[in-house]
């Protein structure tokens, strides 16, 4: 029987050969009940020591999600605090940004963000920077562009801090709460799940702090470094803001159900598809008609993607939709069902949309339906900058689920108002016309060369098949050629296509 | 208005400023059906595609995980593979190696594996290293120590081979299926997700192939590299093998109504603790006893962590313990609880008992009751090594859970037979003394000076607290000192500390 201390020099020089320690022992345990430690976690900080703690530092990168889109109360509440704290010269990289971020421009005024990387602006703060606030160019990425970016290191985070609906101590961290004290609720965490698996450090921020362990969560305390407790992370009522509403407008409604036809007609419309639609009103209109179809048809789909609605939860309930995959919750019906379905799947920005996955659910996409601010006649997409020069959207999943869908469906007006949508270049690129199959309008539908399969299906359909430069002369027929928007030179955006390429530039609007 | 053209040199200077390329129009899109072609996933291979394509190469490492315990298919089957391909040199990093495993000696004879490093070793594959069989010593160590190793590097997996119940031909990957096709169950799949996360190529072995997305899923298909499907991964009705049976020995009834008298006085027997059981008899049993009394005091847990087993279901059932925390099902009742309720949480390794991770659910355990193989007057605990010099056990979370619990409880009888079990040194130290708290004999309990609180409610419990060296001597009083174990000069094996530390190592017994 060898001892201990008979197999010391060979314990060395295993250790030393391992490049690794002898055991010293270890330290009094901690021996405290741990339902009491719990409220002692060493995580659980206030946001000025979480800050403090991150090793944040002038010239870092900080990073948002927008599951809240215009409730969202974490973006302005942590900006301010470093205001106060004194930080400049920050990137802000947010999943997106919204009307709420109007504060922002006072911050970009004083040097604290001096660069913004988003999915899209929209408001006060977008008009701002669409005018030459800042100095650097803001980055227009996609929600699988973002993901892809933040994986392989182009938009590499400091520290990113994350709202959440709760969170217990250790900081598992979801987008809605189990607890009878829940404030806050936004279904899916998906746009935040990759900041949460890069950033070098991350803070959870919560309104409801809950019991360890929190179950289930959507990002694990693996990656949680801080968890700080706030009065509120957002207002749940304002979820289905911004570009999310169910229209009444009877021209919507009209090419919500041209666009349904074109879904059904084309090719994709069998037993076991996959569909995403768009947040556009008509695009959301569309599921109605196509939901009367499926149950006319005997069809059932096997997962509906995106941005989740109502809509496609009902689709889901009745067994119309066998999955739904969630990567970002778009009222709150969405995000109740998210909360009490385990076939309602939180799907994280890769795994939704990124071009350098194979796997994301966008691959495996048959139809997508999407809406634009402007088309043209290479069926180009514009959905980021108005007519008016003005920064007015976000690219959202365009890029993505266009360029992945075995079927792209582009929902478009021929004109808003005195604003012609059908064009001869779009003001500005953000999805490419090799991405794009048919572009709905009131006045007929438009086939992408490269898709004559499509095209004849539709005809075959009894559909209105038109050339995109009719209506391209249409819309000049009806309301002349715009005058040129009056822009500047200075570069005020550029968008990045979904695999990292450069797609175009934004300059300033003088008007 | 600018056109695209006017634009070319400003997006052309950022691109260049950017290190990014300008975008270059698209190939044609993939069109085909979606449901059709996940059939056709690129992702899905044979098991030799998956190796050629994985880049494996002689000398790199390999990892497996033990969900399946003595039902496991996946290790004999890969390496069979291996070695028809003609690799050699390579690392086996198994989360723990079994009974079943005995095919290993013939590869490691052929120098197909020549280094291991897993949790434990058992049957003739433990005995015939425990004599010498290799050339590098086996690296043990602790669940919590592989979870940190992986992280961290010091096991730097090249390729892992996941066996799961069912996976999407993306690999959404999970120890269970929903489908009716199911063939197999092994329920928390926390051991490989660390391997999912770190390995530089994941394969997941399937012998359920289910419709994309699988959902819920373990293993997300971001890490995922290769699907093979697979006749089977593994026989669910020898999950509960090994370790883990139901005592009917009155020696480990009685143990387990002592350590259950420890439980419920030691001074965390409140409202909200948490508790761990080990695989032991006694362990196990201790259970029963402990649920009697928390109905008749009105206590409940906030959870149960480990290896959860059907006695944890039933009582999470029951509503005495509010969560489990599953980082293995140690059944296949405890596998059916994890898919059916959510509040069954699968933990990873790291999540589990990682000593990196400030959050892991080691630490806020309250209390732990654990096995020994042997425990010395020092109240070191050995569970690796038997009495009789050969390896025939594993560190599982011993170390974690008693390093990190509040109490920890080693439930080991004085004498199993003509052997003794409470010593003055252990065969090999594999727990350290100053992680230990409470042993349990059917002589009396021994309790760590180091915790005279402990001691002192015990006592006046009424239950029997004994000096340790009492014990020893008890032992040695019965059956006198065994005689010295022949042990050679080779180092057959390696003890690690859940820190990375080296705790001990094994040498080649000679008899």
């Amino acid at each position: 029987m060898s001892t201990l201390k008979e197999r010391k020099a060979d314990i060395e020089a295993l250790a030393s050969k391992m490049g690794k320690q002898v055991y010293k022992p270890a330290q009094a345990k901690v021996t405290t009940f741990r339902k009491d430690y719990q409220k002692e976690s060493d995580k659980l900080v206030s946001l000025e020591e979480a800050i403090k703690n991150s090793g944040l530092k002038d010239g870092m990168t900080i990073s948002f999600h927008h599951h809240f889109r215009g409730g969202d109360k974490v973006v302005n509440m942590v900006v301010d605090k470093l205001a106060q704290m004194g930080f400049k010269n920050l990137r802000l990289a947010a999943s997106s940004l919204q009307d709420v971020h109007e504060p922002l421009i006072e911050h970009i005024k004083n040097g604290v963000i001096t660069s913004i990387s988003t999915s899209g602006l929209r408001g006060k703060l977008a008009d701002a920077i669409s005018r030459g606030l800042m100095s650097e160019p803001v980055v227009f990425r996609s929600h699988g562009g973002r993901g892809s970016a933040i994986v392989n290191g182009d938009e590499h985070i400091n520290v990113a801090f994350i709202g959440a609906s709760s969170s217990d101590p250790l900081g598992n961290a979801c987008g809605f709460s189990r607890s009878e004290n829940a404030k806050s609720i936004c279904g899916s965490l998906g746009y935040a799940i990759p900041d949460a698996q890069n950033a070098d450090k991350v803070v959870i921020l919560t309104d409801d702090l809950v019991a360890y362990p929190n179950t289930p969560a959507s990002i694990s305390e693996s990656y949680v470094d801080y968890v700080v407790e706030v009065e509120s992370v957002g207002d749940s009522s304002k979820i289905a803001s911004g570009a999310i509403r169910d229209t009444k407008n009877p021209r919507d409604i009209l090419l919500a159900k041209q666009a349904a036809k074109v879904i059904i007609n084309g090719g994709y419309f069998k037993d076991g598809f996959s569909i995403q639609t768009g947040s556009g009103g008509a695009s959301l209109a569309a599921v109605k008609y196509i939901r009367e179809s499926m149950i006319e048809k005997g069809i059932k789909a096997s997962y509906a993607l995106g941005g989740i609605t109502a809509h496609m939860v009902k689709m889901f309930e009745e067994g119309l939709i066998e999955k739904l995959i969630d990567v970002q919750s778009f009222d709150k019906v969405a995000a109740e069902s998210i909360r009490d379905n385990e076939m309602h799947k939180e799907a994280s920005a890769n795994e939704y949309a990124s071009a350098d996955e194979k796997g994301s659910a966008t691959h495996y996409l048959d139809m997508v339906i999407l809406s634009a601010l402007e088309v043209d006649v290479n069926f180009n997409v514009n959905v980021l900058v108005g007519s008016d020069g003005i920064i007015r959207g976000a690219i959202g999943g365009h890029q993505d689920t266009a360029a992945d869908s075995a079927l792209s469906i582009i929902v478009c007006p021929l004109l808003r108002g005195r604003i012609p949508c059908v064009v001869d270049e779009v003001t500005t690129l953000i999805t490419p016309g090799s991405s794009v199959d048919v572009i709905v309008t009131e006045y007929g539908i438009a086939v992408n060369p490269r898709r004559p399969e499509i095209a004849e299906r539709l005809k075959n359909a009894g559909l209105n098949i038109v050339d995109i430069h009719d209506l391209a002369s249409k819309a000049k027929s009806i309301i002349g050629s715009p005058a040129p928007l009056p822009f500047g030179d200075k570069v005020v955006g550029v968008v990045m296509n979904r695999d990292g390429s450069v797609l175009d530039v934004i300059k300033n609007i003088e008007a």
